[in-house]
């Protein structure tokens, strides 16, 4: 039986100082989980504070979007952080990012892992781990937003800590469910209509065409629809619409 | 009367990765409250775990030791932050420390502004009124310690923010109760024994001899020994076993 | 007798990885002195790069955009940094813009302090010595951008650093000559017809309308285009068409 | 035959404000060229320009030291940067240290890579031709000390950047000439007379003994001292000594 409710999210708070990213007001009207950047990749905290603010404001929910130290790079690029390195970094960034939630009347309900981190931890064991024990080590029943059947997911499941799998609203898959890569034809989609179309049969049947034809399972609890790209908050509204006319009810997956 | 009992506090947690200043694990063994820095002027997150963690096994309490954003200058030059960029930083380093905290089984269980944050806070009305509201947004219970009669704790109290004094172990005083400048002559102490027969003067009758001879109420329920300077771990060794011997109890003044 | 020929200049190269700011490529069309950031208030070495060789692309001159070391402020925070340190800090920045300038085949030709650092200097006279000292220190033929009759002018001239004064489009000017402050009404213009004819009046005339009604003197041998404000562009083409049609030269000052 | 003279260069530079590491002035009275480093892994300007004023004082070389952008990490962690933007990065890293440099009155006569940006390009390709061109951009006579046979020399030879070989005084070798990895029995050696015996036969015999008991060839202009370890000062003075007892002259690869 189809979903009849599904979470949208997306990554918000991303500017840092005077240099903005993407339209978070305009996003949050649409989407029911924020994924909030913790200062590392991104975020200053006046600027996340207010990210925050504007989330409570509109019932969206708030999670800790962590990353690799490296503003310069935006978070997009592998660092070889050594394990307790990396169990602080997390911590110390969901901690910063539950005072900011906290003093704009909300909290955070989840943690996300962003860019290259994201990426690494579906593989590497050892900062998937990491990732997994700090996350433990705050707060046991905050859930974990990722990718189904990876490391960190398993490294989750080994401390209990409740998984969240999500699926991509905008990005290509292969017959074996994984991910098409950035450099790859296909990697990315940019038409409203075919994404809005993509994310309702994700929703509804729990499948979606790959590259190669086939179509694959995705089993996603929440749907991440990308905040940063021109368009989208085009597609991040083509996909809300579609969804609540065919009658999915979007809500948190909380 | 005198005080029966005292509180020590001093600067720790202050290396940075690689970096390593003073040595946390001799100042641990004397003070009885711990100013854990929270990564802006100091202090990387796995090295502030450990440290907090260090404290935890010997009952030192925790506080988290806010500053400017500045690594570089180690959150000793003023820095002109707008009032909202203030209160969130100081939120987002109190939140970052209070995280790691309880990841080893200890709390963040006050606040001493550091550094050049500190000292202009004595006298800055806004960036009082900011680091006061950043506290008082994350916990209204959580003691702040400062300079009695600085414009910080003015602002503290008028939202109820408890306010400890404290007094510095190796600092001369001028005749009006306010610390010589650190370019005018007198303005460090560097005699243990001297520096240990001040301080238990201070407890004993609550007062000081300034630097033009008079004498000088102060008003402490916590004393600063520096931790970072030569001789910094003989000093507060000297101080430590001076007050025992007088019969005072170190004790947080929690 | 009128300028027959005047240089425009614009803050370029002012991203910091997946930020970006202004429209350079868009700027570069119609200024003829590009002040790009060094990396301390703004600027990836990367984007640097790429903005140095799209001005020498168009033959537009290269300067050195120097500011306090924060990101997070983007260099429009005060800093109270000692003389040495703010020294070695500006021949850093313009030492590293000097060799990404040369390996896309053009060359630093001047400096301009930026944002919190150029206003300081205009009275603060031991961080213009500083400022002055380092420039003069890397290449005592190295002119500098700034304001007439400021501090930063004075010590440079002492260490005969030639000065280059400068006109701002877009600010209201007071009736001595100074800027209104950004916080007072007419601080700022909007109207892209009205700033142009400003700028023509300050380049025929060497006079400009202050907010009280008077006319002051402007002798500027460059005129300052902001390249971040929404509408950046289209002033700067306003400005830049009104020069043309009124038979002015738009040259480097160099 | 063996050599008349050799090079001995060190880590220099490495603290960070507040913040030191090692002891620069002792070891500058020990070695022949250093690195100083450049301010991504370490090195805030004020104190590089000390360095450097220090090194020129002595008639040692200075080099740059160029590193990842990882204060927090000292540039031992590996990172996943672009070939563009790490070419960046190293250019203006040699040249923010070329102006200091000028500034004190020396020139930054070599470029060293350090940590893991050292270790990377001895086998990683692109990073190495990023290292590599950013190098010969800068200037194409400026040599590279690094590692015989590592991508990173031959990158260089391709651009025809000049390369010096280096050897490691207190580092193990395998019997391939390769060195003994840091997590494995005998990857460091820490007494100062062994350490010196090694060091005299590589410069007289062009040998040294492996872990596997056999003698393997070190082709070396240069031998690295480190400069950050316990006992650092009193090796590199045993392995000077050593040499200048043996007849050996202490002199700069240039």
């Amino acid at each position: 039986m189809p979903a009849a409710s599904i979470d949208l999210n997306a990554d918000l708070g991303e500017g840092f100082g005077a240099w903005k990213l993407g339209d978070d007001e305009a996003m949050l009207d649409v989407v029911t989980s924020a994924n909030v950047a913790c200062g590392f990749h991104a975020g200053d905290p006046a600027g996340l504070a207010r990210t925050c603010r504007a989330a409570a404001a509109r019932g969206v929910r708030v999670g800790a979007q962590v990353g690799y130290r490296d503003l310069a790079g935006f978070g997009r690029r592998f660092i070889d952080v050594a394990h307790d390195d990396l169990v602080a970094d997390v911590v110390y960034q969901i901690g910063a990012l539950q005072a900011l939630a906290h003093t704009v009347g909300t909290t955070v309900e989840y943690v996300k892992p962003h860019g290259a981190l994201y990426n690494t931890i579906v593989g590497h064991e050892e900062q998937a781990a990491a990732v997994a024990e700090a996350v433990h080590a705050v707060d046991p029943t905050l859930p974990v937003l990722g990718l189904a059947g990876s490391a960190f997911f398993a490294a989750a499941e080994r401390l209990s800590v409740p998984t969240v799998p999500e699926a991509f609203a905008d990005r290509g898959y292969r017959g074996d469910g994984t991910l098409v890569p950035r450099r790859e034809p296909g990697a990315v989609l940019h038409d409203p209509d075919e994404i809005a179309t993509r994310v309702a049969r994700m929703v509804a049947e729990g499948r979606v065409t790959a590259v190669d034809g086939t179509d694959v399972t995705v089993d996603a609890r929440s749907v991440c629809v990308h905040g940063d790209s021109p368009g989208a908050v085009n597609i991040a509204h083509a996909v809300r619409d579609r969804l609540l006319a065919d009658g999915v009810t979007l809500r948190s997956f909380l």
